[in-house]
């Protein structure tokens, strides 16, 4: 097992091993005293890993209660946040109490959603067991739902107590959920660690995948160490994101995060490139990287398809939206376009 | 128009005055570029003053649209919480935007809470337009919505940018409206200034409203500026909350919630003095400055009907929940309580 310090508002510790899910509750009584643990879960993930998580906790004197939402993006809305707000309360869950996150990361967005309001703000464990959710959403503190104009709409920044990372479940994802999690390591190395991308370049990722998921955890941190609410560096992880959100919306969440990123990063650095904002075009190299990993690279829809979504960005700021190129591989940074600028951008981007 | 200076996570003003409502445009402006502002108001307050405050900050400058939710406690939940969200997402507000809460303490909780979430957070100003908001909901950044197991159990801690308490609003309020702000006054004063107590007992609440007003936000900011997030000092401001809280639950909010605290006031200071908590009885004092504004004394229910609501309340903490005596007219102190003690002091509060 590997452990990291993560330092936000409040500090806490990443765990990542495997097979260290069954001991969870060991893990969870070195930052709480026993109380009761709300675990939130979902149908798909409930009835592979509820048992081992409810075992472990119950033999380190927690006692636990356990509530499931259906499986999928489309859970991720106020109606189920609400399920589990009036779960939490009916459990009669007091502030020193804890929930945990067991899934992807649709629960854990929402459960963090839910213990950063519940009472004002309970603690929270991120027990992710997708490779996106781990190499992604479980860290950093940004906590959401969708409302049905867009994705992560409502949300709290709000960090976990801890995180703990089994990567024996990622055993158990269909391949194109795994790549999900690919895209946002892909992505991690693009803006910040040339010999990362090299190394998924050469195919390492499986066999290495512990050390892949510290190393996108560590690059998360430094990125949000430095600006845990989002008005400057952490923007860099929004690299591939703008179009990316975009797309998925469109699709109707047919087309998966990972994968719409995948997409939104090739198409923003072919944007940047035809529109001088980066330098070089490194749309090949990263659609060469995406695509070893079975990950697409090009929109099926048209600009004029997704402008008005990508509008809706919570990037926007007043009349002008933020959006990140690559200076190189490795490096990230801003710009700041106005509206016209930002439907170039879309139309360069994804137009051939 | 007095101003005060209020330091929270971030620090704002708050100004009072008589007739200020017709120039907040100005006043908005003074903390604000030229952006859009949503102002939500609920169907009593917005006939009566949403076009005022319209026109005013239009004039300023601002781009104004408007949401209204039903009057009323049982407008405080989830469903209307999430309409608010929608409509902002369909505004397309941006995190440079403003929310304006036009109300009473309905209004500006479940404003403050869609403020706290919409994009993770953006700005929001307090119009309270009843005594009640005035005195304590619009100060402090408590933000909230009620879930159906009690009340206020689902919120965040989000301070506004700023408070225009314009007094004048006060007059087109209902007598027993009115009395609600007196009963949260005369808390104010109980627990941190017995001259100002003094004042009340004299009848000078009317004639000096601005005054009061002012007094009230000085003293909540006191305990609130030591105790942002509620772990101490903070909770003395629960003074009669406790069985406040339960009364008004179990009237299914019949009973308003300066009625039910001025019950739970009396009700505390007979528990804390007949079981040793406090030496002296105050209860009668207590009793005679809440009836002198018309305010009731007495729950009309017994103990065992209030037990159970009272001890799912949010200040429970694992086995023990900790309740707010007076030592003084003027000093407050907490005293923590296991269950059955809990009980015995509902009991002896409520019993007569």
């Amino acid at each position: 097992m590997q452990t990291i310090s993560i330092k936000a508002s409040t500090s806490y510790e990443a765990h990542i091993g495997h097979g260290i899910l069954a001991s969870c509750g060991e893990l969870v009584s070195r930052i709480s005293e026993p109380c009761t643990i709300a675990v939130i879960t979902d149908s798909t993930v409930g009835p592979l890993y509820e048992e081992t998580v409810k075992i472990s906790l119950t033999e380190a004197g927690f006692r636990v209660v356990t509530h499931s939402i259906p499986s999928g993006e489309s859970s991720k809305n106020l109606f189920f946040y609400g399920e589990i707000l009036e779960f939490l309360a009916s459990s009669k869950l007091t502030r020193s109490d804890l929930l945990i996150a067991l899934g992807g990361g649709v629960v854990g967005d929402i459960t963090g959603f839910a213990a950063a309001t519940y009472l004002r703000g309970i603690g929270f464990i991120q027990i992710p067991t997708t490779f996106l959710a781990a190499a992604d959403s479980s860290t950093g503190g940004k906590t959401a739902v969708n409302l049905s104009c867009g994705k992560n709409l409502a949300g709290a920044f709000w960090p976990p107590r801890a995180v703990i990372c089994d990567c024996a479940t990622f055993d158990t994802l269909p391949k194109d959920t795994f790549a999900d999690g690919v895209a946002e390591t892909i992505k991690h190395s693009l803006i910040a660690d040339k010999a990362f991308f090299e190394l998924l370049m050469q195919g390492h990722l499986y066999s290495r995948i512990e050390d892949v998921v510290r190393r996108d955890m560590e690059i998360k941190r430094d990125f949000v160490s430095s600006d845990e609410f989002d008005r400057g560096r952490r923007q860099m992880l929004n690299f591939g994101h703008t179009i990316g959100h975009a797309v998925e919306m469109r699709s109707g969440f047919a087309i998966t995060h990972g994968h719409a990123v995948a997409i939104g990063m090739v198409s923003a650095a072919r944007a940047a490139y035809r529109l001088g904002y980066s330098q070089n075009d490194f749309s090949s190299i990263i659609s060469e990287a995406l695509q070893r990993y079975g990950l697409p690279v090009e929109s099926p829809y048209r600009a004029d398809e997704l402008i008005e979504i990508a509008s809706g960005d919570k990037k926007r700021s007043g009349d002008h939206i933020n959006v990140i190129v690559l200076s190189d591989i490795g490096r990230a940074n801003s710009v700041s376009l106005d509206m016209t600028q930002f439907e170039s951008f879309i139309q360069q981007g994804v137009g051939v």
